[in-house]
């Protein structure tokens, strides 16, 4: 449960407020929004990468704000959308000239609240793209229906990396586009989460059990599974996303085995184990694989895997160094 | 709880397997033996650096062994030191003939195992030195009896640089000393964890009450206390620690506050928000903070803030270049 705070109705402001104290050497405050941007930012003549979401995520999204990454991140109270107005001030902050991409989770709070700041600023000439992320297979069966979760590192990570190099927002949003087009991820919880001065968690799995494919905010799942082995569970899991490939995507991939925030480190390694025999098992050639907390759910139990199927061009935005709070690649 | 694993007598095997598939890039598997070892290493002429412990504190200690901080690290099963023999092979496959240095936590069953290992590899003509991390400030009134909590970081980063940048055993060796003589740490638990395989967790803290200096194996504290707020907890914390400020260290400190496992990034943003300006207020200046996960208990639920008080040698290395798996630092 959470159980650091003060008036929980601060939490969000009193959490923005450490975080910018602790790395203020990535990143500072939008002033008067509720928002982190990048040291540098805006620079003029770069497409500006825009993220943001509910909090409770961490890393995702405000660690993820520096070079080679997201430009600013709008940061909303516990698992809600930051408001339209936040954004649109966040993105008249960050903009440079040469427009903004959004890249958020396909939630319908975060898609209206966007989708508004995006109108109010295409209204006042800034040009304004937007890429949803819907990586998560086990939300919806048609993909632009599907919600997104860890598979959002492999967009702010693509968008970063091509905004830095120079490119176009036309190339930003094409590419960040590709990038989700290729990402697919399921995921598994073991026990729910508890609110910042609540003492009961969201939701709850019954001892014994596990909750397959449910969302980062206790959104209903597939279904309910006796709670198997780690060798069992790799199993299902990787068979569930190879189930769902996209078509003609080659067999190179970028793996992400992503902890919830109480499933830990040691326990994700021995999981990834049968992961990785398997994915190579099945033909797959796997680049820079992660494991660790990339997108959490406060202290929900629990884990992810997301797979991006790479092309040349792809990887060498995956390669490029990035320097932020959460994410540092030389 | 630990929910993810096969047989748990094979817990720590199969996570040293999909930790090694995963960071191939990073390190391999250390032949016949419990540990991974950087790639390039052993390197000739370079003192090498080793760490090591129990496993269920990742990233400490693995998460730490690549360029610029550890050469190599002993995994033992969870929350137990791995065996003289296996700190004995490790240290003959990382020795590069510029001698060895040994830094780890101060628990008894770690520095028995750790000094036989550093007494035969002594027989055989390897120099072996030992700095054993002594910072947590609850756990005795003496500092040479006091145990290591995640002041670890900052050894492993001094010794790392140190020894990556070409400096002797001697000077090695001195520098993470002068680095522990300067760490001082205090934590706090509010729930145990849970090892696999078990049903009950290794210790349980009351509801609404907190476990003031609390071990991360559940060693007692110095006492329980009620609950309280981010803002009273900070303040306490602060000033346990800087009663106990090393004399004449000046004012200059790395700040590390560290979450154990289950008390999320959100939560240690609150909290360090007073604990950041209650620093300042004090006349210090605070160096390039950091707050996460950098030595955990598995899903313990607590936190620990632990300073350093540099000196220009000691800031140079705290900002020399890392690439590991858990920690990278342009």
């Amino acid at each position: 449960m959470t159980r650091l705070f003060n008036d929980p109705t601060q939490f969000k402001e009193e959490m923005i407020g450490g975080f910018t104290l602790a790395y203020s050497r990535y990143l500072r405050r939008v002033p008067d929004a509720a928002g982190v941007m990048a040291l540098g930012a805006p620079q003029p003549g770069k497409v500006a990468v825009l993220i943001g979401g509910g909090s409770g995520h961490y890393p995702v999204f405000a660690g993820y704000v520096g070079k080679g990454m997201a430009d600013v991140a709008v940061i909303g109270d516990v698992f809600t959308s930051p408001s339209g107005e936040q954004i649109y001030r966040c993105t008249k902050a960050v903009d440079g000239g040469a427009g903004v991409l959004y890249t958020y989770g396909n939630y319908s709070g975060d898609v209206l609240n966007f989708g508004m700041a995006e109108m109010r600023c295409q209204n006042e000439g800034i040009d304004v793209r937007t890429v949803t992320v819907t990586d998560d297979v086990a939300s919806a069966e048609d993909v632009e229906d599907r919600r997104g979760i860890a598979g959002d590192f492999f967009m702010i990570k693509t968008a970063g990396a091509s905004a830095a190099r120079g490119d176009s927002l036309d190339d930003v949003e094409a590419l960040t586009r590709r990038a989700n087009d290729r990402t697919r991820s399921f995921g598994i919880a073991f026990g729910g989460c508890t609110l910042p001065g609540q003492s009961e968690p969201l939701f709850t799995v019954d001892p014994g059990k596990m909750e397959l494919g449910l969302g980062l905010h206790g959104e209903p799942g597939i279904k309910s599974a006796d709670m198997a082995s780690a060798s069992e569970i790799a199993r299902m899991m990787v068979d569930i996303v190879l189930a769902d490939a996209p078509a003609d995507a080659g067999h190179k991939v970028a793996v992400l085995l992503n902890g919830l925030g109480s499933t830990k480190y040691e326990e994700l390694f021995v999981l990834y184990k049968d992961i990785h025999a398997q994915l190579e098992a099945s033909g797959l050639a796997l680049h820079n694989p992660l494991v660790g907390e990339f997108a959490g759910s406060l202290n929900m139990a629990g884990c992810s895997l997301s797979l991006l199927w790479l092309d040349d061009e792809l990887q060498a935005l995956y390669d490029a160094p990035a320097s932020t709070p959460a994410f540092t690649h030389l």
